[in-house]
C-alpha cells in the first residue's frame, strides 16, 4: 500500500508504461545487418574499446524484432542513435540525422513502422546537455573564433578555443570537463527553441518517448517544463524518463519527467541476491559504485521506501533497471552467479515498474564496466544461457496476463534474513513473490495471503493457500503465484 | 565558323544551357529573409570579413525569385548551400543537408519548386574534392584516431592528426595544404558511392546540374565518368560544368563535364574592354591574375581561338562569367569604369556561351578580391547602378528573342585598335554586334553584313545596312544590331 506518499499532485503518467517491459539496447553492438560497408569495423565479438565500432546497425535490430518480441518486451529504449563520431553517440554531430553507420532516417523510419506493428514502443536517448566537438554550431566557432554565428550557444571563457590540445584546459564548458562534449548555453533563446524542436521532431517522426541522458545537468526547470509542455503535446503518450541516479523529486512534481532510471531499485537488487557473490572491486568502478549485502528485513525495508518515494502514478511508469551501459551487467557485479541474476530478474518481473532488461542479460551475456559491458551480442545460440532465457520468457509471460503483477501495489508480508514474501495487491486478485536467496530450501509462511487456489507461473504447479500454509522455496529460487 | 575544331566525337550537351542566362549567388550575401534568427551576424552590409556571416538564405532568394526573373535570368548557379561552418560553405560539413542558416532543405524545396515556376533552373555547387573537419567521417578520425570507422576515407600520413594546431605541418592531405580542408580519398569504394549517391540525390530533389568545385583535384577520369554517368541517368539534361580554369580537353570530351566556367573568355574581356583602366595590383591578388591590355584585332583573335576550343555544342553551353567569388569584380578590376563594365556586359551576352552574371554585377555593386567582392546585396535603390540594370534587361531580352545571339556562330568581321565587328550567323537570321571602346565615336564598316533592315536591341533604333554602309557606333558603346 502506498497510503505514505504526501504528494497531492496527480500526475499523469502513460498508461502503456505501467505494462511495458522494455529492452535496452546499445546499437553498435546489437545486431548488425551488412547493409552498410566501407567501414574500419573491429571483428563483431572482439573485447570492446572506448574507440572501436563494431557496426551493428538499426537494419540489424529489424531483423531481430521477432526475436526482442519473443522475450516479452514490448518497448525499446535506444541508447543514442543520431549521427555521432563515437562507437556510444553521446556525442552527438546532428541532432536530425541517424548515424549513417546506423542505417540513417529510412532505418529508423523502418524500425519504428515494423516494431509498431509488433506492438513495440520505441524510445530515444536524447542527449541535450551537450554536443560534440564536431556539432556544427560548435564546429562553427573552432573555424571562425568570436566571429560565429554561434558564439553565444556555448560557455566560452576564452578564445581561440582549446578543443583538442590536451595539454591545455578546455576553455569552455563542458560535461564534467570533458572537451570532447561541449555543454550548450541553455540560457539562449535560439539553443533553447533549437533543443526543444529536436524534441518535437522525433515525437512527430514516431518515437514514444524520450529517455533524457544527464537532465539534472540543464540545472533549470523551466527547460524541462518546457520539453514536457512540447512533447505531450504532440503526444500526450510520450514517455518521458530522465538519467536521475539520486533524489529525483525535483523533476517528478507532474511537469518534467514521468520517471527516472531507478538506480534506488539496482542497488538493493545487487544488495540483496548478490549478497553472497558481490564483485566489490568491480561495483567500485561501476556506475553503481560501492554496494554493501543486505538481508532480507533491510531490503524490504528499502524496496517499501522506493517503492512510496514519489507518487503511485510515477512508481508505476520508473524504469527498473539491473544494469545499463553505464555499469556493470549484473551477473558480472555478482561474479557471474546466474542465480543471483535470476533472483534479480524475477523480481524486477514481478515489481512496480516497467523493467528494463539490457541486451544481451537474457541469455547471460556478461561484461564489466564500460566498455565492457558495451559487448557485442553473441548470435550464436550454442553460447547463450538457455535457463536464464527461459525464466525471463516466463515472468514476462506471467507479468503481461497478471494486472496485479503489472499495476498492483507493493507489499511484503515476509522478510527474514533470506527468505521474502510480498504482495501486489490488485482489484481484479493479489498476485504473491516468495523468494529464497539461501543455499538451501525454505518454508515460509503463507500467513497474510489471501486463500485459495494459485498456480506458480515459475514451475507451473498449482498451490493451494490457506492461513496455515507454508510455501516451499526452492534454493536460490522463488516462486510467482498467481490466482489460477 | 567553327570548322577550325577538328574534334569527332560529338557530345551532347544540355540543351536548355544554350538558351541560358545564368545568375550566380553567394546566398550569405544576397538576400535575408529574417525569418532564422538567434546567430551573431554582421551588419547587412558592413566589410565582408573571412570569418564572419551577414545571414543571407534561401528564403530571402525566394523573395526575389520575380527581381531575378526581371532580369532576363533563367538559371541560378548557387555557391555552396550545404551544412557548412564557413560563410563561403566550401567547407561541407554535411553533403544531405542545406545549411540551417539557409533555412535547411525545407528552403531548397521551395526555392526550387517556386524558381521552376518562373521558368528559372538551379544548378548547385558540388564540392567533392575535400570535407571539412567538422564533417562527420573526418571529425571520427579525430575522434578515434585509427581506430576509426573511417580511417581510410582520408590521406593520413600520421597520428594523431594536427587537425587544429597550426604550429605544426597538417599530417594528412588537404586541399592546397589547407588543414580546414581535408581532401576526400576517391581511391576507397565506400567514399566514391558516397559522392556519386550525393550528386545523386541532389538531382532527384530536383536539381538542375552540378557546378563542380576544383574537380582537377580528383585526378581521376573514372571518378567522373561515372559521375556523369549516374547524374545523366537521372537527368539527362542535368548540366556538368566544372571550376577548370586551365585547358579543359581532358573534361570536355563528352564522358565527363559539358562545360567549364570560362575563365578563358573572362580574361580578354578585361584585357579589351578595361584596357584603359585596368587595375593592375587588383587583378594580380584575384583569381584573374596580370592581365595585359589587348587591342581589338588581339581580343578578336583570341575570342575566336577560344570559340574554336571544343566541340561547339560544348562551346554553347560553356559558362562565360566576368568575375565571380573567386575574382575581384569586373567593375572594380576596371578602376570602376562602368562604361568598359557595359562593354564587356554587352560582349557577354552576345557571344556564344551561357552568360553568368554574379548577383550584384548588375546594379553595379563592386567589390575587390576575396573577401571584398562578396559584398551584401545593397537592396536599397537609391544606390543602384540604373544604366546598367537597364542595359542588362534590354541585353537579355533580345538574347531570348534572338535565336542567332543564343545559338549562332561567331564570327569576327572588323577588328581594329578600338572598333570591333562581330556576326553571330545563324539559319534564322545573322545577327551583328558592333563595339567601340575609343572614347570618340567609330564609324565600323558594315562589309561583311547580311543587307536588310535591323534593329539596334539598345537603342531601338532602325538601320538599313548595306555594302557601303557604315555603322556609327558611340564613344565606349556597342550596337546590338537583330533582324528586324
Amino acid at each position: 500500500m502506498t497510503q505514505g506518499h504526501r504528494h497531492d499532485a496527480h500526475p499523469i503518467t502513460p498508461d502503456w508504461v505501467k505494462d511495458a517491459v522494455f529492452y535496452q539496447i546499445f546499437p553498435d553492438r546489437f545486431a548488425r545487418s551488412g547493409r552498410i560497408g566501407g567501414m574500419n569495423l573491429q571483428p563483431w565479438g572482439d573485447p570492446p574499446a572506448f574507440h572501436k565500432y563494431m557496426g551493428g546497425d538499426l537494419w540489424g535490430v529489424i531483423e531481430k524484432l521477432d526475436y526482442i518480441k519473443s522475450l516479452g518486451v514490448n518497448a525499446i529504449y535506444f541508447c543514442p542513435v543520431f549521427q555521432s563520431a563515437s562507437n556510444h553517440r553521446y556525442h552527438t554531430h546532428d541532432y536530425y540525422q541517424v548515424d549513417p553507420m546506423l542505417g540513417g532516417n529510412a532505418a529508423l523510419r523502418e524500425l519504428i513502422d515494423e516494431a509498431h506493428k509488433r506492438g513495440i514502443r520505441v524510445v530515444l536517448d536524447g542527449v541535450f546537455n551537450h554536443s560534440s566537438r564536431g556539432f556544427l554550431q560548435f564546429n562553427d566557432l573552432l573555424e571562425q573564433g568570436p566571429d560565429s554565428a554561434y558564439r553565444d550557444w556555448f560557455h566560452v571563457e576564452a578564445w581561440p578555443l582549446q578543443a583538442y590540445d590536451d595539454t591545455r584546459p578546455a576553455n569552455y564548458a563542458a560535461w564534467w570537463g570533458n572537451r570532447a562534449l561541449p555543454k550548450f548555453n541553455t540560457n539562449h533563446p535560439a539553443v533553447r527553441e533549437f533543443l526543444w524542436k529536436v524534441a518535437e521532431y522525433w515525437i512527430k517522426f514516431g518515437i514514444d518517448g524520450w529517455r533524457l541522458d544527464v537532465p539534472n545537468e540543464i540545472d533549470d526547470d523551466s527547460f524541462w517544463q518546457e520539453f514536457r509542455r512540447r512533447v505531450k503535446s504532440l503526444n500526450p503518450d510520450a514517455y518521458i524518463v530522465g538519467e536521475i541516479w539520486g533524489d529525483a523529486h525535483r523533476w517528478l512534481s507532474g511537469d518534467q519527467f514521468d520517471a527516472v532510471m531507478n538506480y534506488h531499485f539496482t542497488r538493493p537488487c545487487l544488495a540483496f541476491f548478490g549478497a553472497h557473490t558481490l564483485d566489490h572491486a568491480m561495483n567500485e568502478k561501476s556506475g553503481t559504485g560501492h554496494v554493501e549485502p543486505m538481508d532480507a528485513q533491510a531490503f524490504a525495508a528499502r524496496m517499501t521506501e522506493v517503492t512510496q518515494m514519489y507518487h503511485p502514478d510515477i512508481v508505476r511508469v520508473q524504469l527498473n533497471l539491473l544494469d545499463s551501459h553505464d555499469t556493470a551487467r549484473y551477473l558480472s557485479a555478482v561474479s557471474e552467479d546466474s542465480s543471483a541474476h535470476r533472483l534479480a530478474l524475477t523480481f524486477q518481473m514481478t515489481y512496480v515498474g516497467a523493467p528494463c532488461l539490457y541486451y544481451g542479460d537474457e541469455i547471460g551475456l556478461a561484461g564489466g564496466p564500460d566498455p565492457d559491458c558495451r559487448r557485442a551480442f553473441p548470435w550464436d545460440e550454442s553460447v547463450w544461457d538457455m535457463e536464464t532465457l527461459a525464466l525471463i520468457r516466463k515472468l514476462t509471460a506471467a507479468r503481461h496476463a497478471t494486472p496485479a503483477l503489472q499495476r498492483g501495489e507493493f507489499r511484503v508480508l515476509y522478510a527474514q534474513g533470506e527468505h521474502l514474501l510480498f504482495a501486489r495487491p490488485h482489484a481484479t486478485g493479489d498476485a504473491y513473490v516468495a523468494m529464497n536467496t539461501a543455499h538451501t530450501p525454505a518454508h515460509i509462511s503463507a500467513e497474510g495471503v489471501q486463500h485459495g487456489t494459485y498456480r506458480d507461473a515459475l514451475s507451473g504447479q498449482t498451490l493451494v493457500l490457506g492461513a496455515e500454509t507454508e510455501i516451499e522455496v526452492p534454493a536460490r529460487g522463488a516462486l510467482v503465484l498467481v490466482r489460477e
